[in-house]
């Protein structure tokens, strides 16, 4: 096995323990090299990417219309951008078949990526059939031990999101989905869509593997996920689209204005942002 | 000549007219696809780059770090994201021969770029030499010319922040170095460094040619340049560096208090950030 190869097992295994405390993981999610060396000097961890923050910088909406090989692109700047693990959010995987999961996990383990979410939607008539998830994640975890790093797998499920399912169905269809997939090699459940107390409370208890929870707008805070069990909290496009919110502001104080205060006052200085990448060159 | 290519040289001629009044124009320079859209829809009628900004994307710290081709398809990626005229920082032109600037003329065009900055610095010895830099000029215009396409040459000098030579001794070669750009076909002259009303007047009074003003902490707001006599502002890295700032807010919130609200507070919803983009897709 080669060195490189078993620095990135290790860099694995290290986040792999971060989901195990005493502490929950706080991942702040990123989408090019800049806002992951930014998270990176405030001190996390570990880096996770946004699929659908990533796909905004190339100019397509959310929803899997970026290719596999723009997105691990982007994965392979963040990873080489920083020293952390890297965690990429991956939709669906690009792809449908075992065959494609094999490859899938050598393109993300030569990406630099030690982790990934795996989502169930992205079919046409609601979530992928659960034997057929499964078979994408054992698939991923075969490839992964081959290749000599333990990817860890953070399988999503939309079931609190499907809409062809009535709202009551919808809880028993995710702890369903949640026991599976960790029965099948994921290493967290990721649910979105458990938003309250009661729910994300009810999924720790009903799943038995580390739990992550989307944060968001009236979602509890970290500490308070923490205490009703949650192990990892990231935040999704969040905090892309707040930049992309900023860059509006800049833009309508620019056109109605001509003046330059939402992009100078407290601002990072241009010699600051340069020192911040000098680290990784 | 192809379809394609009139349609882009149509685009540079009406970039070209923007810089002819009969107001100032405003170009709020954009890093990725994303910042280009939200620019856009806010209805600025052409787009800039910032080269700085798109380094920090790729991890890069800023001055032709990164390569002309990651460049080059950051560029790609923001023209096809946007219908508006795009005009891409390209530093030193990542070469220093006429023919490296030939070449140089042909990639812009076909990355879909309809106008250029190319500056002066980057030589080990403070400014790359009057008649070289004019040479440059003379062979991007004309592999523009060949092309089909008018590039717009915004030819940068960076004589105010010459630290090789003395304060009274910049501003004569900035005027020096402005004509003579001007004479080799540049179609505006951007002087950075031009901050207080008396330079920037006496900088449009010597350089008979459209003139370029880097926004920033303390130059005056647009309509005063615009009264000064100054036909373009730009704001470099300023609103990249912005959204850097935020990222780090956003990262300190949730690393000291497990919240969320500079993410989620007044920010651009998941359906409104993929419907900006759909338009092009």
């Amino acid at each position: 096995m080669s060195l490189d190869i078993q620095v990135q097992a290790a860099k694995a295994e290290r986040f792999r323990q971060l989901h195990r405390g005493p502490g929950i993981l706080i991942l702040a999610n990123v989408w090019d090299a800049a806002s992951a060396r930014v998270i990176e000097a405030a001190g996390f961890p570990a880096i996770a990417t946004s699929s659908a923050g990533v796909a905004y910088t190339f100019g397509y909406p959310d929803g899997q219309l970026i290719s596999r090989d723009e997105m691990l692109s982007a994965i392979s700047r963040i990873t080489r951008a920083v020293d952390v693990p890297v965690t990429a959010d991956m939709e669906a995987g690009y792809g449908s078949t075992p065959r494609d999961m094999r490859n899938f996990a050598d393109a993300l383990i030569i990406a630099g990526a030690v982790g990934l979410n795996l989502e169930d939607s992205g079919e046409l008539n609601g979530l992928t059939e659960i034997p057929k998830q499964m078979e994408k994640i054992r698939a991923l975890r075969a490839a992964a031990a081959e290749a000599g790093v333990p990817l860890v797998i953070n399988a999503r499920t939309d079931a609190l999101w499907d809409e062809t399912k009535k709202p009551d169905e919808r809880f028993a269809e995710a702890v369903r989905r949640g026991r599976a997939y960790s029965e099948a090699g994921a290493d967290s459940i990721f649910v979105v869509g458990a938003g309250d107390r009661d729910t994300i409370a009810a999924i720790v208890r009903e799943i038995p593997a580390p739990i992550n929870i989307l944060a968001g707008p009236g979602v509890p805070p970290a500490r308070e996920l923490e205490a009703l069990g949650v192990r990892r909290v990231s935040v999704g496009s969040g905090p892309m689209r707040a930049t992309m919110t900023l860059t509006r502001r800049i833009a309508e104080e620019l056109r109605d204005h001509g003046t330059y205060s939402n992009f100078t006052e407290g601002v990072i200085l241009h010699a600051d942002a340069n020192a911040l990448f000098e680290k990784s060159h």
